[in-house]
């Protein structure tokens, strides 16, 4: 079950001017379930992208890629779940075409304004035909009020839909930023299997939107990881409608920080529902290195624990069986590091110091921490003034009975 | 269970001239096992060690380098289960330096010329006064055929004992070679939670000694994963005690490579015997990669494969979702990877190239080589004439419970 997480209301997720959403059942896998989306723009809006660097990256992400580049203006995001239309080479670049042909033919646009988007199974040919009638459903019930809708309508091995919004002001106006995300497996950094979509009123320029992105996903989508597998579909999409009112947003603006801290922080609550979501998740873990000559080394120690599929289950069990962290320390990666000058704490207790067990550590504390939901794991490397953090899950039974029957 | 792996019987575990084992039940943690080991060599056996990289290397690893660069001429080894003696810090080195005093003493030999191995539990102080208190019962029992006992005396989580010999003609003399080992999680290149003692009475010069142990482990020790972690204790060591009677082998003797060969053959036998008796696994994987422009490539794709919990869980579950494995080859790391060009096999099935599914297969194929206990995944990179290959497990709701429990 997630990890202290519960679905959104939809009184909470807030409409955002200039988008609206709709879903279709379209039965592209299996019946009974909204499996297609779509969101609809208005006129002038700006949006970025980032996606997968995965080289097998599916169709949907290849044309994303090609129509942002055209900037047509997009005007119409299109999701399917039940087939990722990933490793389907030709003919999924073709079928992914189709599926935006229809849309625009229904919408009034051209095909190069409207972003695919595909999450499900590998290897297996997209049952575009399928999609494509239901669209008139989808276009039939578009609504700006339709946000947990959509949460729900992207979900796969997902137990909870996931969104939230924000509401801030700039230049005397409301704006809002609402998003929604999915994923629970074949999570990793550089993105995941996982698709997310940020929309706000903001008025902003598209430089300032790129940059708001970046900045955003270097804070969330990239520092979680539940099994380490970096997925061929995973995209993350900003919206900026621009019917806020207020004067346009650049990189140069004194607002630019607030909105995109606003941003980060969605994009962040987003990113850690996907772990607490986690398959099989039972735990959910902060793990912080800190005391690093840069960054880099820093994420190296960070994921070498979070990615342990040893320690990973002994929070499962909630057994301190800490010494598999120190394990993971020492193959991080760091070729001069010093295992004498490294604190390891989990939550505020000192654990391991002196290369060895701290002297004050009992046992008996390690495992009352261990019981909590929520655990933090802490390494002091004391070599430098940088630090990383990552977020992870625990590994259980469930996680291999979730993925060994994924397709069944 | 061990996959399609039986331990070895007491007579196919040949002795080695020189070489004398023994055995005791120590207690070091649990009652009723054998737990403590000793190997006695012949004066003037030479010895040579390989390592893990560990940063946190346990004290153990710390004096076997040591003791080997002193050159005082190694005539003991002395192994104990139940505690790693890793994470242990200066008192931990302390602990391991009395137990090789206390078994110099007994034996009337150096403290530097006893090597000291420990494997078990990490971050726990050695009661290295239940080891040195069973080293007389060991030593009473040291006999030369008594290699079955030894495999069985270093196991922790293994299943099944580990061992096997070949005899090989040199200059006209029979030459044995013995090897045991354990491990069976905390499975990673550059070594492992592993141990591992192989012994031949051949000739050999100390240079070329240290040139088979290399050349043996890289195409053994370092070609197996079972769960990515790489321990803090792995230690695998060579010894020649010079006994056959034929003339000293160097690295220019015609017979360098027939004795490096066995040597290899046994090393091989060995390291893939852990992956079968991996923990948890149901199925042993060859993941096999060619066409590549150099071999480091080649061994992300095949590691990036061998790491991947969905691919796995996957094959755990017999379910050809070879998507996964697609995925894995995308984001092993290899930047300018054209995705069209390459092809993925199972067993001698064609299953993907052109960036999809191959035209000719049919998943019943997929399915019918997924039940097979032993399965081959071979990937055709076709930018390159370099290859590797690596042995790996799948990932079982056992794997869960065996670290879930280890401590318990």
């Amino acid at each position: 079950m997630p990890v202290k997480l519960s679905a959104p209301l939809a009184s909470a997720l807030l409409p955002v001017k200039g988008v609206e959403l709709g879903f279709a059942q379209a039965h592209v896998r299996k019946p009974n379930r909204k499996d297609v989306l779509v969101i609809k723009l208005v006129e002038n809006s700006r949006v970025a992208g980032v996606f997968t660097q995965n080289r097998f990256c599916a169709a949907p992400v290849i044309l994303c890629k090609e129509f942002l580049s055209q900037k047509a203006g997009i005007r119409a995001l299109l999701v399917n779940t039940g087939c990722a239309n990933a490793g389907t080479g030709e003919d999924g670049l073709n079928r992914a075409k189709q599926s935006c042909h229809a849309l625009a033919e229904l919408l009034n646009i051209q095909p190069n304004q409207v972003l695919p988007f595909s999450t499900g199974v590998i290897l297996e040919p997209l049952p575009v035909d399928k999609v494509i009638a239901g669209l008139p459903a989808a276009i039939e019930n578009l609504k700006a009020d339709n946000w947990l809708n959509a949460a729900e309508s992207i979900m796969t091995t997902d137990i909870v839909a996931k969104g939230t919004s924000r509401q801030i002001q700039l230049g005397g106006k409301t704006v809002t930023v609402t998003g929604i995300s999915k994923g629970s497996g074949m999570i990793h950094p550089n993105m995941a299997t996982m698709l997310g979509y940020v929309a706000t009123d903001a008025v902003i320029s598209q430089p300032a939107l790129e940059a708001m992105i970046r900045y955003a996903v270097n804070k969330s989508f990239n520092c979680i990881t539940v099994d380490g597998d970096t997925s061929t579909n995973d995209s993350l999409i900003l919206v900026a409608t621009n019917q806020a009112g207020h004067a346009e947003i650049t990189e140069n603006s004194p607002d630019f920080i607030t909105l995109r801290d606003a941003l980060t922080d969605v994009a962040i609550e987003l990113a850690q529902a996907i772990v607490r979501d986690g398959e099989g998740a039972t735990k959910f873990m902060t793990v912080t290195v800190e005391g690093g000559k840069n960054e880099e080394e820093c994420r190296k120690v960070a994921y070498a624990i979070a990615h342990s599929p040893l320690i990973k289950t002994a929070f499962f069990a909630s057994d301190p069986n800490l010494g598999r962290i120190l394990a993971a320390i020492g193959y991080a990666g760091i070729d001069d590091l010093d295992v004498n000058t490294l604190q390891l704490y989990l939550g505020d207790v000192l654990v391991a110091e002196k290369g060895g067990r701290a002297s004050s550590y009992v046992e008996a504390q390690g495992a009352a921490i261990m019981k909590e939901p929520d655990i933090l794991v802490r390494v002091v490397l004391n070599r430098g003034a940088h630090a990383a953090t990552v977020w992870t899950c625990d590994f259980s039974y469930d996680y291999v009975k979730i993925n060994a029957d994924y397709r069944s």
